[in-house]
């Protein structure tokens, strides 16, 4: 691990744990045992780690399971393999709730940077469930609204998921395709 | 309304716009043309004052719905009815978000207080989904990831939904509530 990366991780637990108002570059320095200088070397300000952070999580997490649910023609796959992956990622690690808590403190450029990523996951699902719709494979209701129910289960779990014992994942993500696809589901 | 109620009101937008630990109480208090001392006469710390706004929401908004969700009899109309209440006060009011936000910001005790709001939720989604499944009205699926969905479903509103529009509450309630309820529903 390169040290811009070890920087990026070990941030991302201060943000957690004390907040981004609360956590000044000084104190991310001497917890990495870096001068101010150094710091400020790889980050330029605090608003930049924090963009960084962001960023990284969505590299390394996000774009890859965005890229391969886009490959899947049958919309139905699609947003199975979607909402499953996506409620790893939630499962996995708890720094993607940073997106969430502290993204009013992004530039407005940042923000908007950030903003079409979550316009990407709406658009993937609201678009997929549209494509069920015209098929006869999902009833009529709302597909925004759908799209954000499923968001919304999947994103809901960096509130309330036990970071520390591992394991039941696939147990969650089963629950959650299950509940969402029975209930967008056209029923005969 | 009296003066006590005008500040909860107030600051609860600030904490909103600025977030609690950019927010001192001199600020408040200019905001509100009071003097430090009367701001403090009401409020003895922000902390207290955070406390008395998350209260204030929830004996407002949340404590009535869930009265009467559990004088309902039958599980299913008693999740139907929550659940669509439920999404309602999230649609209404973006200042439940600071209860999400800042709770890390409240002390020990009224953490643990705050607590016990999100575990009635809880209990009572579960315990209805439990109570399905023993009738054969919902299917044999983990009842505790079931409850979080649906919290989740309805929780998350408070982060997309357009508060400068109005009136589409009962649509999104509708859709929640329909895609929750097939999507737990023991198909014949």
């Amino acid at each position: 691990m390169d040290s811009k990366e070890r920087i990026l991780q070990a941030t991302a637990k201060m943000f957690l744990d004390r907040g981004y108002d609360s956590t000044p570059m000084s104190f991310i320095a001497g917890e990495l045992s870096l001068s101010k200088g150094g710091l400020y070397h790889h980050f330029p300000s605090k608003e930049i780690l924090l963009f960084d952070i962001i960023n990284h999580i969505n590299e390394k997490k996000f774009f890859p399971i965005y890229e391969t649910a886009m490959t899947i023609p049958d919309p139905e796959k699609r947003i199975r393999y979607f909402l499953r992956s996506f409620a790893k990622i939630m499962t996995e690690d708890a720094s993607a709730r940073i997106s969430v808590h502290e993204a009013r403190r992004l530039n407005p450029q940042h923000l908007e940077e950030l903003k079409k990523n979550w316009r990407m996951t709406y658009d993937l699902l609201k678009n997929s469930i549209c494509e069920m719709q015209a098929m006869g494979k999902a009833k009529k209701i709302n597909s925004a609204f759908a799209a954000f129910a499923a968001i919304g289960m999947c994103s809901w779990t960096l509130y309330w998921f036990d970071y520390s014992r591992e394991g039941s994942w696939e147990e969650l993500s089963d629950a959650f395709v299950e509940i969402f696809m029975k209930g967008i589901a056209e029923i005969e």
